[in-house]
């Protein structure tokens, strides 16, 4: 997790998301591409415009999955730009598999073409669907969020359960996540497998992080799915550290916000400049406020 | 969930789980070629060779993934040749995520180079990650399998929490997808949604057979995994329905049984044959001995 925290505090706590879908290419970028090459050509003109003040990018791959073999191509190429800008990747790929399957996983999504810094996982199949993962990431540096209370409606179904020795679902998924960082420390102090938690539902997320210090998070939940910098701040330590808060739509669709229907790529990606600078000056300032 | 039910009652209910590393491929059969070339000349001869003695096969994407995109055209092409054998697949994918995404997900693998008839799906994120991918299957007559109560050791950390509320997480996962298989219910009788229930622990099983009588079954733990006909056949009914019962290492690594070191590509798909055979007729046995 070293290599997060560091990008963090230093470029601020912003992770974009580039769940790209072609429609949120200017059609004039898209003219006379493929629907995979006019996300490419977005992508690495977003990456370009705003390497430098974002700790990191979130790429969904259900984005590139759904455009079949090119998809991928452009999935693959774009994490190779993220690298060549000298930031970092999170392959938001959630995948939960048990131990032989974990392993092939992890070799695809830590190395290869696929190779990203980290990873998002899925716990319900259990701890032991960790386990080749945290192999990989400490042989490489690298690390994973492990899904723990995720922002969607849905998150009351399984997640929020209560369970007869006390707590919710993801109370347990946490502690599990907290003992395995124990174990498994980076550097900076937080866990090599970080969390996923989302910022909506105030009490909640304060409460998530008073329990779990020593957890990283990566933090959905921020513009279009509507938690504000004073909700995301809760998860944000004065020293820049505490997580990632995830933007994907208010940033990438930034050049449609004014009702713009066309503009020139690097126009759009200056709009996803300025998205992501406010966001992470309204959390910074946000994190100010809150009480020591 | 027709086509499944159709097929498990006239070639018997074995899914055999493509879950083909390189080194499952004779070393004959894979000289020259890339691994995933060699996969994919394997596969081909296995889907040849079993077409008629299986109900489905199950494609473990993780395989491929670890062999970057060469390997997913590999995955892409077993498809394909699974539905020009006239058989089924089941696109182990295990993917879960909210609503948008789950969209572009469903699309990625219901159609275009990954389409499969079936995938699987992971639960955690709750039942609004599961809405998109209902509404593309049952646009297109496919379905999906979801996590329920798993075959490895990790069920035990968390979809066998005893819950407040009673009864265990993986019987609250089983109520809501009884419920959802009311509602979206498939020709058969059973729901356009099935899940995915090990036949490892006998009384869990027979527990869960019980109780969901309206879900069909995707049933790891066969084989390599330690159970054996009996504990399969507690999912199976007399007429033929109930499930599908995967093996993988125990068929497509067959030809390796009696200690061989190689053969050439057709002897180790007729191995394969073989096997699958066997376990079709000692799980139809079993199904004979149990119980009215």
């Amino acid at each position: 997790m070293d290599a997060l925290f560091n990008s963090a505090a230093k470029k601020g706590c912003v992770c974009i998301g580039l769940d790209v879908d072609p429609q949120y290419v200017p059609p004039s970028a898209a003219a006379s591409l493929s629907p995979a090459e006019s996300v490419l050509k977005y992508n690495l003109a977003l990456i370009e415009a705003t390497a430098d003040v974002c700790a990191c990018y979130k790429v969904q791959i259900a984005y590139y999955e759904a455009l079949g073999l090119d998809g991928l191509k452009t999935y693959s190429k774009t994490l190779k730009a993220i690298r060549e800008a000298g930031s970092l990747s999170i392959a938001d790929v959630k995948r939960g598999d048990i131990a032989e399957t974990a392993a092939r996983y992890a070799e695809g999504h830590f190395s290869g073409d696929f190779a990203a810094d980290f990873v998002t996982l899925s716990p319900y199949m259990g701890m032991d669907s960790l386990e080749p993962w945290m192999a990989a990431a400490k042989k490489d540096g690298r690390g994973a969020f492990v899904l723990m209370r995720t922002s969607n409606k849905g998150m009351r179904d399984f997640q929020r359960q209560e369970l007869k020795e006390g707590g919710r679902l993801y109370n347990l998924v946490g502690r599990r996540l907290s003992e395995l960082a124990v174990k498994e420390q980076a550097g900076c102090g937080y866990g090599i497998f970080g969390a996923v938690a989302g910022c909506t539902e105030r009490e909640e997320a304060a409460e998530i992080r008073r329990t779990y210090k020593n957890l990283f998070f990566l933090i959905p939940g921020y513009g279009a799915q509507g938690a504000a910098a004073d909700d995301a701040a809760l998860f944000i330590n004065k020293d820049g550290g505490g997580g990632v808060v995830n933007a994907s739509r208010s940033i990438i669709k930034a050049w449609q916000n004014n009702g713009a229907k066309d503009m020139d790529v690097s126009g759009a990606a200056l709009e996803a400049r300025k998205a992501a600078i406010k966001m992470r000056d309204e959390i910074k300032e946000a994190v100010g406020r809150k009480k020591a």
